[in-house]
This record gives C-alpha cells, structure tokens and sequence, in this order.
C-alpha cells in the first residue's frame, strides 16, 4: 500500500504546488489566519473528512478513521505568516502588503492538505486514525500549540509527528534528533522611560535613545561575559522604537526581542542578568523602566524513540539519500508542547532552492517545492511505522 | 499715540486669548498649516487690511500703510505646530490628535494679529509701513523664512523684528543679544544597513540595531572628546527606527537627529566627524550606510543697533521690569534669514506660567497669556523706535 | 606488583607532601623555572636514574628503563607557576612576592618524583620503560610542549598520559573526554595609537583610553552575535595598560587578552572579526593600530582508546568512586601538542579542598593535597594498562 | 630706571638661556624637586639675596627690599617637570628617564632668578620690596601654591602676578582676562571591584577591564548630554590600570582622571553625575567600586584692576605687538590661590617656537627661549606700575 501511496502523491504534485503558491500569495499573520483557516476547512469539507475548527483559537483539526484497527496519530502542519515584506520576483510572491510566508507554513500546509487527499482513498484500508492537526500562529508566542493541547486535542492521541521543510537543507536530506532538537523562545519588551525635551537642551533631558543603546551594548556581556561559554544562548533585540522627530530628545525607548536557550538553567539567568543590565543602566541615567519578560516555547525535545522511527522510516523514501542526526537547532517550535504531552518527534526535510541562499524569515526566502511530496512521504511513513 | 495703542492693546486682550485659544485647538504641522493660513487670511480679509497669501509657501502678508511717511517694518509671527500629542488638562486642549502648539507659536499669532488690528485704527497718524510678516513651518527645516526671503518679499523693507514668547522666562523679562543669540540648527539622516535573519541566528546577520547603538554610543564623543571645550555643539539623535519583529534581526536601522552649533567652523567639524564615526562603525561591522546632512537655520544673528533698540524700546512697556543681555540659546530659529538680508533683531518675551515648569516641545508645554499684549506692545515700541 | 606499587605510594605520603609544599613555598614564573628544573634533576641525581635536562628549555626528562619488555610510556608534569600574589593564610605560602602556584603544577611535579621514587624499587620487574617527562612553562604560550616534542624527546615513545589536579572536582572523581578535552588557547596584544596631549584639551588629542574601551566593548560582540550560538568561544582582554599621569591624555593603550575556542574554523572567524572591529573603531577614532595574534596551543584532543584504557584503569584505584566522560573544558592545555605526535590521554584528578571554593589561577587557590597518591595511582595504572 | 633695566635683561640673555637649558636637562617631577630647590636657594645666596627655602615644602623665596618706600610684590615662578618622556632631538634633552620640563618651568624660573640677578643692581633706587616666589608642584594637586599660601608667605603681600611662557601663542603676544583666566582642576580616582579568575571562565567572574570601559564610555555622556551646551567642562581619564596577565580575567580597575570646569555650580554637577553612572554601572555587573575625587585648583580668576594694569604695563614692552584680552583656558594653574588671597593677575607671555607645533604637555614640547626676557620685562613692568 505505501508503495502506492507514494505513486498517489506524486501524481498530485501540480495541485500540492498549486495550493502552496495559492497559500503564498494571501499570507496571514499569526493569530489573525481567518482566511486560510477557511481554506483549510473547505478543503475537508469537500473531501468528506470531518473537522472541527476554532480548536485552541484558529486551529483545524481532521480525523480521518482507518477502516483497520490501530493507533491514533497526530501529524502537525502550521500555517501562519509573517510580518515581513515580500521582496521575491516570483509570479506566486505576497499580494498582502508587508505580510510573506517566509517561513514555509504554506508549504507544510500544502503537504498535509494533499496527503489527506490521498489518504482519503485507502481510508478502508488504512489502519488507526490520522488526525490531521493544522496549527494556527507559531510564529509568535504563545502560539497556537499550547492552546491547542489545553483545549484536550490530542489527549486521545498515542504519538505526534511533523516537519518542517528547511530552507537551508539540501533537497533528500533529513535531519532530526534524539533529544533537544530546538532551542526555548521567549519574549521581551523593555520601556526605557526617560524624560523627552528639546533637541537643543539635552541637559533638561534624560535621552531614552541614548539609554536604550547603551542597554543595547550591555546585554551582548550576557552571552560573552556572564554565561558559561559552553552553555548556549541569544539574545536579540529585534526592534527598537524610539522619538517621534528630529529635534525632540526621545522621552521613552521600547527595546523588543527574543531569548534563546536550549538549558533552562540558563534561561533563569539570563532573566536576571537582564533585570540587573536594565536596573543598573537606569539607575546610571536617573531613568525607570518596564521589562516583560515572556516565557516562550520550551526547548522542543523529540522522544528517542519516535526520532530512531522518523529516521528508520524515512530510509522508505526513496528521495531521500542522507538521514542524519543534528545538533540543536536554535530556533523556537511550539511543536516542544506536543512532545512535552505525548510520545513524538520533530525532522526537518531539506528544501533548499538552488540559487536562493536566504534563511528563513528572509524578504527573499524560498524553497524548493520537489521537498513538499519529500515531506508528506515522510509523515506517512512515520505514521505506518509507528502502527506496527 | 503710543501710550493709547498700549491702551488698545490691553482692552483687546480677551479677544487676544480667544485667538490664541482657537488657534491652540486647531494645531497644523509645518508646511500642513493650510487653515491656520486661511484664519490668517480672513482675519486680515474683515480688517480690511490688504494681504497676499501663499508667500514662499502658506506665508501670509499683510501691509498697513501708514498715513505719513516713514520706514517699511516687517514684524513677523510664524504659525505652525508640531508633532506632539498634548497632554495638558485644559479647556483649550489641541483637538488634533499627535499634534500641538508645544512652542507659541499660536501665541505668536494672536499676538500680531490683534497688534494688526489696533494699528488699523493709528492708520492715518501712522509713520511708515508695517509689514505684518505671518511666517509657516518654522519648525521643520528648509523652513518658511528661506523661501519668503527667497520670494523677495522683504527686499523693500528696511528692518525686522519678532519675538518668542519663552515659557521658561519669567513674565515681565524681556531678554536678547546683540550678536549670536540663537544656534545653527541643521538636520541628518543615518541609514544603517545591514543584514536582517532570524532572530536564533545572528551571525547570519549583521545586527543593524546593535549597530546604529554603536553608532549613537560614540556620537556622544564629539562633543565630549572632539570639539573645543570651549566651543558649543549639540548632537541629538531624536529617532531610532529599526526593526518589525522582535524575533527577525533588523537588517535596517534609521536614525535621525539634530546638530546644534553656534561657530560655523564647529558646524563642518561635527560634520567630518560624524562622517568618519559612521563609516568607521560600518567597517568594524562590515555594513554600509547612507548619511545625509541637511544644513538647516544658520545662527540667528542680531544686528547691534536694532538689538539695542529693542532693549532701549522695551523700557517703554511698563509691564517689562527688566532688560537682559543674555547668552545664545541652542535652539535655532529661522528668523536668522531675515537678519542675514535685513538689519534686525529678534528676542525673547517672557511668558513663563506658574506651576507650569514644562519647556518648549514638551507635552506640557503652555505659556501665561498676560505675555502676549507685552509682546505686542514690545514690537510696536521697536517700530516707533525705528522709525526716529 | 600493583597492588604492592600503591601500598608504597601510601607510604611516601609524608614526602610527596613535603615536596609539594616546598615547590608551593618557592615558585616561579614560566621560562624562568631554573631553581624548579634543578630541584627535579637534582632528585633523579639522588635516585640514580639518568636524566637529560634542557630539554626543550628547562624541561627535565628522566627514564627508568625496567628489567622486562616492554611499551615506552611517558608520563608529564609541568612545573612552572604564575603570576600571582598568593593571598592564603597557610604555612607553605608562596615566599616570592607575586608569585603563585595557583594551577597546582607545584602537585603534578610532587606526584611524578614520588612516583618515580617508588618505580626505581620496582624497576626489575617493570615492562617497558617509563619516561618521567617534566615539562616547564605550561602557562606561558608557546609553551614548553611544543620545544619538547621538536626537541624529538617524545621520537621513541608509543603513548603519553597526564594529568591536572582540578581543584573544582571533588577527590575521587576522575574526569576525561573521549575526543576534544581543553579548548585552543591564543594570546593577544593590540596597541592603539592615538595622540596624547594635556588633559584639558580633547579636541588637539585621539584619546587612547577612550578608544580602547570602544575597542573592549565591541570585541564583546564577536560572541554574542558574530559567532554561531551553538560555537564555543571566549574572547578575555586580562590587561588595559594606558596612560601616565591622571592629566595627560595617553597616546597609546595595550590590551593584552587570550581567545579560546575548540573548533579551528572558529578561531580563523574570531581573528578575522576582532581585527575587523580594531580597525574599524580605529577609522572611527582617526586612530591606527598594531594587532599581534599568537595562536597558542590547539585543542587538547584525547585518542579514544587511551581515553577509555584511562577510563578502565583507574577502576583499580581504590579512591575513585566516579569516572566521568565530561564536556570540554575551555582551559589550554599544552599536552595538546604530545597528542597530537603519539597517542594519549589527558585526565583530571579530582583535588576540590574543603572549605575553599577558589578556582584555579585566584590567589586563593589550594589544592586537598590527598589527591597526590590517587593521581599517582592512575598514572601508574594506565602505564600498567597500555603495556597489555 | 625701567629701560636700563629692560637693557639689563637683555645683557643678561645668554646666562638666562644657560640657566633654563640646565634646569631642563635635570628636571624633578611634583613635590621631588629637591635638586631645583636647592639650585634656586644656591642662585640666591651667591647674589646675597635673603631666602626662605622649604616655604609650604619645596619653596623657596627671596625677598629684594628696596632702598626706597613701596608695595609690597610677589612675582611668582613654578618648577617642577612632569612624568613624560622626552622625545626631542636637541642637545638640553631630558637627562632624567622619563621625567621632562613640558609645560615651560624652567623657563619660568630662568626668568625670574635673572631678573633678580638685574634687579639686585638697581636695589637702592627700588622703591618697595619684591618677593621672588619660586614655588614647587604647580603640576600636581594639591600643589604647591596652597600650602605657600596657608604658611603665611603672603600674607604682608600687597599683590601677586605671574606669568606663563605659552608655547601656542606667538611670541610678542600677550594675553590675559580681566575674570575668568583658567578653569578649575579637580583629580579623581575610580576603583572597580569585579572579580578576577580563569581568562577562560568569563561566567565565574566580574571582569574589571570591560566594567572600566564600560564607565569610560558614559562617562563621554556627562558633557555631551548632561550638562548644559553652554556651559564648560572636561572629563578625561587619563590612566587605565587593569590586570596583570594576559590571560587572567581582571578583578580590579583603576581610572584616575581629571575634571576641568569653570563654573563651580558645574563642578558639582560633575561630580554628582560621575557617581551616579559609576554606581550604576557598577550595579549592573554586580560589581563595587571606590570613588575619591579630589577637588584641585579652582578656577584663576583675575582681578580686573590688576589684569588692566598688566595690559597696560606691558605696552612698555617694545617686544609685544599684541595685548590680547582672551577667553578662558581650560588647563588649571594653582596661581588661582594667590588671587584668591591678594589682587593679583597672571598672564600668558607668547613662546611659540617655529617649526614646532607641540602643545604643552607634549613629548616634543619645546618653547622659543626669546620668550624669556620679555617675561621678565612684562612681570617687572607690573610691580612698577603697581607701585604708582
């Protein structure tokens, strides 16, 4: 059967290749994925597959029922966007102003949506249950992973598994690891209040600007200075947001970014070498200020069992010509809630476009789109391994 | 007659507050003043004064020929607001939101136009021309003084005078010098780019934020280490403009300030140096940038004689119970353009309000209104006094 | 024999002791171990067995050729001590003013002699021969290792062990690593040139001090953004030597600092970002500069066999409760240079003294002088081991 | 009387060179001016002048009492050197390793001593009495005026002047201020207190040397943001002291510095900031600190009498072709404690030397010698003017 269904998804890769530039083209950003919740909802509406929606917030849950006994698997695809503008020359690039898929949620979209097409044919044969669980907003804490296990989802579920395609993945690669796989993600925003003014009086000021960068240069001593340099950890401020005109000293900074960690300890320091940077800074400049610090996504851990599964089931794929073991990866995956609740695993399947060397979150990001059937082959395999 | 126009001057002064009420209500940002223009415009309309509107921009002039022969004066008021959001509790509050009267400029406005029209009844024993010189977009650099020179519009007039109301200065002061008495002010852009990413991996980036605070940390120098002690500068950067997403590096950050000097010599050496910090920063981070430099107000320079007059003039306000040489003010001012093409002279009317301790561009800012019909009368004296 | 071999180290407690905390009262600096190298030679004089000194500079290497066939084994102590003032309240405290045996190498040194005493009483029956090798200037790049092996001294021999008393593990933990053990360890000098002049005037000077602590604080940024997170780097500037007089601006300021890292592709990118920031910050300060990178000793990388025969033997020392495979340590170790000629295995001793916290290199520091006859035991072990 | 006396400097020229080429060949820094003292007290005792030596520590004065009634007049020479290299090339070169007359007090005292020789000729016609005051540490708070001052040595003075041979004026011009003559000198030392270790292991210490830098470079903001623009003061650090080893992290900083000002309400302001970024800094790396800053020379501030009576006198001088009223300089002068006490006014006599740019206080300083005569006709100009 699995031979076949390979042969089926291959023969649907022109309507894979469709959806995903479809999805491309009309970006939501997370949290606000109406539309393409919808779109996912009409797509098992018109399969016959029963789904429920709104699960966790704009979540899409399908169960397709196997006509044979056997386990219930999860298999976990995201759709949100991001707030970036897309930069590409391409017929399918972003048609909503300063929104872009620039990290592959559409295309994770694509290959889940077509794989259930497919499987919706050997539904008689089939055996456990699929739960096709497509997952609103992971790009921005707290997510919709969490929301979605408190809400009993998968409470019923024996296992998870999902991908993400990777951009910087040669195409026939899989990656994945037997334990920390991705870095914790949290949250911070940090209110420098000073006291604006003149531009011309600084004196009668206390410059938030000034402040700010100076916050700014610290917190770099955290990562080389105070923690142990053979722990791992960023630190990034991602905005900064400060005055309103040329000439009027700024009387407040906002400082926004993102920790990142793959040891909790860790993340506790760097809490508290950021309370003490930001004190310390004020205390010097006679300024307050605000710091809301927001935990994020745990380090996603895959259970070793499920990882040995994705890595032995995936040797099935034929595209596939090198499955190897990682070490962490430093970006967030609120998939680290699944695992946390229920046996699974996390893999990247390569993607990389030839001739576009961008990384995810890039105005020029792009996969290669050969990696979408890559992907769905994977999950089922993973999900038939998984049965015996 | 110079003791009964005080005497007018002071029996229109609800009508005074009244203008300067409305005006304070109705707040335009420079080059925008659109309707405070056409108010101008119509006040002069019911007087029966003739005017010309849309001098060098939304300017507006008015002329009161005397009935007996004499000097031409140009008095002038400027009337735009700025980009602040008013934070005052008062009846007199702006309606516009983000935008405010934060310098006087309403004050200023008020005041001359009730000076226009007390002089409208003095017509005939009148001596000479006034101008009434309703100036636009002091706030903003190239400003409206440059282009109403630029118009020709005071090249028949033989002096200027104007005054700010100077919320910091006590009622009763009257305050100028015979030299420099207000900065050089100019303006500038820095463009950091660098090179945006996720915000998990940095050193597949070039952190524009962490740059552009480099870049504000060490603007500090010029004034600290590489100017004159002796010398007077001011470098501000009133904007940091950087980043989308706490999680995704800037590739971009977006600084704008101010430079304010008394010595052009100081102004080119804050120039070459900011040049060679920016540059330098790029390379030690191996980013580019953009650096544009806008030359803006030139010092405002008194001429001696009409500076004197002023002082000699305002003794005759009995209100004005003293008369100050002061230092330069950093703030610049663009009635620098007047005395650079006509003998001239500005100053400072004191128009501070107890209990009200906030300065010039504050979201506090207000001034004591009893300050206006000083000012009107200060302005009116110098007009006699240049007339002998 | 082995049995009887720790039965006759027990014994010589007293003495191994006595030598310690004489080498500990009388230390001195790398590349200047003349009195140390003479007290060594001194005592294989006394033992008859042959010596060479000088080798390599002040090492001293001594062979006992035993009565069976046998492997040719060298075992390493290095000898030479630090800078240091010592600061503990104890009999056997330094008597050189800022000198120190702050890293234990005054224990190493006690061990091997002992060792070696009690192996003359076991030489007919010893297989294969033992090179007690004493190594000087351990803590001074480019060490006596280096000069040692090109000296050939180690031409002859099959495999090389040593170890570090570690005054941060508890007695009767041993720890190594199957693969990378101790980082690589560089040193640095950057001297910025600016242009001194007087105190009060600034602007005639490029003030060396200021540029310096520019210079400190960006060189933070190679680790907390320039290198990939899940690297390992440290960048330690240890010395800032500027200025003369508190009113004279310095001309020129010294920072003098060690790079550690245990992937050579990282070291390549830290020297290419650490130059690319001096100049930089040099442009921006209209500054010049000279930067002399010294690589210094590579990682320490133990061979997996010997690691383990290591790991094996020290079962049979009664004293060790735990064997420990540990993450690498970010010190520099220049036994790097004898694993990288034969194969070796590198290991710490526990020798954490109760009641002192202070790490290696503090003026505080001591070791629990019970860990002598333990690393003796190993030692002695793997030789036995390695001749199987 | 006065022109046989200006003909008698002028005789006297060549010894008046050989005594200050001498003076620079064996300079003594601050309060070690033992070997000049005695040279001056032996000067005077070969002329049969009586002399005070040891006045308020390595002072010496000699007091001409003239044959006829008058004023009592101290003229006042500084000679101590400075800790700097001397880099000339000219055959009077420092014979002292790094000490050197750079900033013109051999000069000073060259002039004076000969003037005495010139004068001791003229005693029976001299009306009054001059005090020769030669005094010691002017270079190192808290010099040597103060303790000079507080021994009484001027109590039954009527007035006070000296002069400064001033290597960037030219020769021929003289300058002074009828107030404000040069700016206040404070001394200040900052201790950090990190916590030292392995150059390693960043993570287990406070690293003094980026805490230092750190503090150096707000210390930048206190001028360039936090006192008024028109207003004037300097903060240098002009020593960095930090570490022993390269590879070794810092537990201790010293900065040592100097704050010039010349307005007292500023040096307050000064200090009050300093403190606050110290500790606040200090705050936020967990560190501590001391901070003893020590208020030096106060500002010289002329009296206006006698400043006009020197720009008058000195029109006698047929040398100076320039009598310049000047504004403040920013190096300190302990000369500030005489006017404090008596009238007085020191002024700056013009020693510019061709083809050599270097200011004082630099390894190149050098000054004209032709400079020396004219100072000493100006300073005696002063006392007989003084005495009309």
């Amino acid at each position: 059967m699995l031979k076949n269904i390979h042969k089926s998804i291959d023969s649907l890769y022109p309507e894979m290749v469709e959806i995903r530039r479809y999805l491309h083209q009309y970006p939501e950003v997370s949290f606000k994925e109406y539309k393409t919740a919808k779109y996912i909802a009409d797509f098992y509406e018109t399969l016959g597959i029963p789904y429920k929606t709104k699960v966790g917030g704009n979540g899409v849950i399908a169960t397709l029922t196997g006509g044979k006994p056997g386990k219930t698997v999860a298999l976990r695809a995201d759709f949100d966007a991001l707030p970036i503008q897309d930069e590409k020359k391409v017929p399918y690039k972003s048609k909503v102003d300063g929104v872009m898929h620039a990290c592959g949620h559409d295309g994770h979209t694509a290959t889940l949506l077509t794989l259930a097409k497919v499987m919706k044919e050997y539904q008689e044969e089939l055996p456990g249950t699929i739960e096709f669980l497509h997952q609103h907003a992971e790009e921005y804490s707290p997510g919709g992973a969490k929301p979605i296990v408190e809400s009993g989802a998968i409470d019923h579920v024996d296992a998870v598994f999902g991908t993400h395609l990777w951009a910087t993945t040669p195409v026939g690669v899989l990656q994945t690891s037997k334990n920390v796989f991705m870095a914790g993600a949290d949250r911070f925003e940090i209110t420098i209040q000073g006291q604006g003014g003149h531009g011309a009086y600084p004196h009668e000021t206390k410059d938030a600007i000034v402040i700010g960068s100076e916050v700014i240069s610290q917190l770099q001593h955290i990562v080389s200075r105070r923690l142990d340099p053979l722990e791992t950890a960023v630190v990034t401020v991602g905005m900064f947001e400060a005055g309103n005109s040329f000439n009027i000293i700024a009387d407040k900074a906002k400082l926004t970014g993102t920790v990142r960690y793959l040891n909790p300890d860790i993340q506790e320091k760097v809490i508290m070498e950021m309370e003490r940077i930001i004190k310390g800074i004020c205390i010097s400049n006679d300024a307050s200020y605000t710091f809301n610090y927001t935990k994020g996504y745990p380090p996603l851990v895959n259970h070793e069992k499920e990882a040995e599964l994705v890595l032995e089931a995936s040797k099935n794929v034929k595209e596939i010509h090198k499955h190897e073991e990682v070490i962490p990866v430093m970006g967030g995956e609120d998939f680290a809630y699944y695992t946390l609740k229920k046996p699974g695993a996390y893999f990247f399947t390569g993607a990389e476009k030839e001739g576009n060397p961008y990384p995810h979150h890039h105005p020029m990001f792009d996969i290669d789109e050969r990696a979408l059937p890559i992907a769905a082959k994977t999950l089922i395999e993973a999900y038939f391994a998984y049965q015996d």
